[in-house]
């Protein structure tokens, strides 16, 4: 990225830190808003109140994601509560905004004033790079919950999304047996297609007594009671989907089964790959716009 | 696929007589039309005729392609030419056929006679299927037609599409350096995040010189005189984008650079595999016809 | 292993514990010495004291190692302390006896006495079995210390011997950029051979700046102060050499360089595995011996 | 190679012409010897007769093998036949010569003779490298005689060698499902611990039916007619064993089990990567030998 920007940086954690950092050591001006309880990075402006947010900036960033409550802006270094009405009322017009796991609500907001709004997560270069983190994320999880070696081992993955696709990957790369598992046609062939073993995903409970470690990625409840009472003992279940994901955890408590739910891994476990992901969507937008 | 069914298979080649072989020994009853030069597979029942096929099967199966002049049946193993306007006048209503490379007016035609139409290549399982043997076939190629190694060298494969997807996990496989090629941000993301190097397709020109092996899967003049030119000494090019291609080959053959235009991969390289792929995805159709 | 036989474990920690368990699974008879204060898994005898092992076993198995103060008995579980020598002289003429890390004075000692007796150490299969979860477990240490991936990362491996071979199979399999370097001629062509960037071992201090994570696998003073000047900010060294390792733990700690030494890796991070790798080792040794 | 040297290359094939260039390339004297018929590549000076190797060079490289008869020196392009024990009566004191397949009666020659005499087979950098397209060029072969693909196929691979070892991993690679034998339970933990599935040789006849591919290293007659009886219809059989090879290729055509001898791929599939491993070796060589 030759040319330089100017990025406000509002709200977010240590990744919108590290995100901060990144920008500034590549040569753009950068200021964080609301982030005072922060140190910032070197060459990374600290501002104390959003309200010179009106000026616009070549680009305005919020946290993955922006709102946790859904009303005020995901903001931990922050003293203040900030409303997310607000601040996008202090937006001027034609400003671009980037976020992450927005309402359609604000989208319909920003429409009618004139902004430019993204979400991270509509865009598939971050899904994808976002994988990364997320399936390195749980073979370390497996690794460190399970009394045995993942190589050699019979490794279920349901769902052949973004994750499910990089998990089976890296697994059979440390030399798992890797089964996965899909409902389309066309998923199933590229199971095969790849050298993973392919499984309906309705037909799960047929062959689930077989796995050593199990990945859910799928938010549906997948592993019940009545699967779980044919896992293997001593096997272990990671499941990888959003709340309140895909494993009957108090059934797996009551069993003996040992399973975890992974969430958010990407800024658990690579904060500054998390961070860098972020960096190369900015600037992959921002070049599509015309910036 | 327990449910036994009756299948009429009308007009191909080798693949199809194959396939006709395939769906016999897993039980069906098989009929062949318009291949009276070939000797039907045991089991298999030659029909001297096409007006039979007024009896409804449980499935008509035409070749890919099913016309290769736009008018007559693709029957190289019939003595008749046959009109795929009478062939398809002959189908009862409400019959299910299954054909390959359709032109848009025989879906039409199709709609109004109350058939119901389906063409392999739009079934995203057969065409992840078929992605297989190109990949291996571009590979055979590669092999035969260089005079070094694959392993360590640098390869090109440009577009991100079904067959590079393959042929790049292959590539590595085989112990190459995989360099990936698209547009998309999202495709290059997906490079990356495989481990290949990503580059953007409109730059090729830049890095073509570093290449010992190029793998085309676009159909669009990427490699053009101007590309060729960079061009290392030794590199073989390997175009599998359907015709006209993406090489300028009459400018390779001026600047002795060694280009193969590989078309057709799956039915020259391995016809069993083609057939088994075929009866796969009817499979498929069938039961999710609910037949 | 369709015989069944008798085994005296004695001494050891839950490594020992679970071998137990596993071979009595098997319909052997397991006795159990020096291990007083465990619970015996099922099947499994506890036997109070040592004067019984002169009553010939068909193998009587000692932990890995089987001292490590080079006088008594490694037996974390025992009340009492045993002396090797007394052990060793309460074995019957023509025993079979396998441990580890043995002493030369020991096979001495034992050719005199008539004891047959075998160091796992000595044994291929058990030695490359065991560098299986010393790779996983090298591999699960790097992830959970560095801050980012290692898909697509710079790894250097220094030593092409067990480990370092497995580890270089697992981290491409992951999708990281492997380097490894030797000082053989032939260990580096069998680098380049399996895909990955020879780096000549005495000449590392050249490339270490290019590298994200370091892992030595060579007891030899490799990367001292001189080379950890070189290395990378936010880099990461895993040590996997036996005490004293490669690095200078001193330097990297004054120059704010993450590195950990990671011992003993296959009791910590998978001690059914390690157990197992014993199990198929014995069985290995007895079929061998036509026991 | 920054030192600049004089080579001989006298009599072998087109690899040896490309040696030839390699070399020059890299800045060398490079004269040819019994040579007359092929045309010298650029900067190669072509020499009429031997007589003038009394003359000492720098080193002196005779072809792989350098005899086929035993008695005269391999050389297709001379006009005339030169004796092995004139040659090497023509050289000089201290004269290095690096060929290959030499007996041992010329390395005893070569002792009393103060010759300096090395065997590129004796050599664990060139075996390991000419493994490469060995194992490349057996992968090419099973392509082109099966009609299938080698994705998602039961390939074994007799033997864990060398060429067995880059084999499986590259048929992996591919997509293959690999199974290995070996005898010795070292190599049997090798082949678990990359994730093949591992096979006694003495035992291959057990499980035999289950191959589409089958890759035989080893030169002993393991697919004796006995196993071939088992052989799946349609399998195929690629002995890559130096003669008389471990197949009993008369029973197979017998049986119409399709089965290759595919022998000396290096220089066939791969001349100039041939070519490149020699020189690679040569200056190996010369660097341990510190000229």
């Amino acid at each position: 990225m030759e040319k330089k920007f100017s990025f406000a940086i509002v709200g977010g954690d240590m990744r919108q830190i590290n995100l901060a950092e990144l920008l500034a050591r590549d040569g753009h001006d950068v200021f964080l808003y609301a982030m005072e309880k922060s140190n910032a990075p070197d060459g990374v402006i600290q501002k104390n109140n959003i309200s010179s947010l009106s000026n616009k900036r070549d680009c305005i960033i919020l946290p993955l994601p922006a709102t946790i409550d859904d009303k005020t802006l995901n903001a931990p270094f922050s003293m203040h509560k900030t409303s997310i009405d607000d601040l996008f009322s202090a937006f001027s017009t034609g400003q671009t905004v980037i976020a992450g796991k927005l309402k359609n609500s604000l989208f319909e907001k920003a429409g009618r004033s004139g902004i430019r709004l993204y979400d991270y997560l509509d865009r598939e270069d971050f899904t994808v790079l976002n994988s990364i983190p997320t399936a390195e994320g749980a073979i370390e999880c497996a690794m460190s919950e399970t009394k045995t070696v993942l190589s050699g081992r019979n490794c279920l993955v349901i769902g052949f999304g973004h994750i499910g696709k990089l998990l089976c990957a890296k697994l059979r790369g440390l030399g798992a047996n890797v089964y996965a598992s899909a409902r389309k046609s066309g998923d199933l062939a590229w199971i095969s297609a790849y050298g993973y073993k392919p499984l309906h995903t309705a037909q799960i409970i047929d062959s689930i007594a077989e796995f050593d470690v199990i990945f859910n990625t799928v938010p549906a409840p997948l592993i019940r009671r009545e699967e779980l009472l044919f896992v293997k003992q001593n096997a272990f279940i990671c499941d990888l989907a959003s709340k309140p994901g895909g494993v009957d955890f108090d059934a797996a408590r009551e069993l003996e089964i040992s399973a975890v739910h992974a969430l958010s891994l990407p800024g658990k476990v690579a904060p500054l790959f998390a961070a860098e992901s972020m960096r190369d969507t900015i600037y992959n937008i921002l070049s599509e716009w015309g910036n």
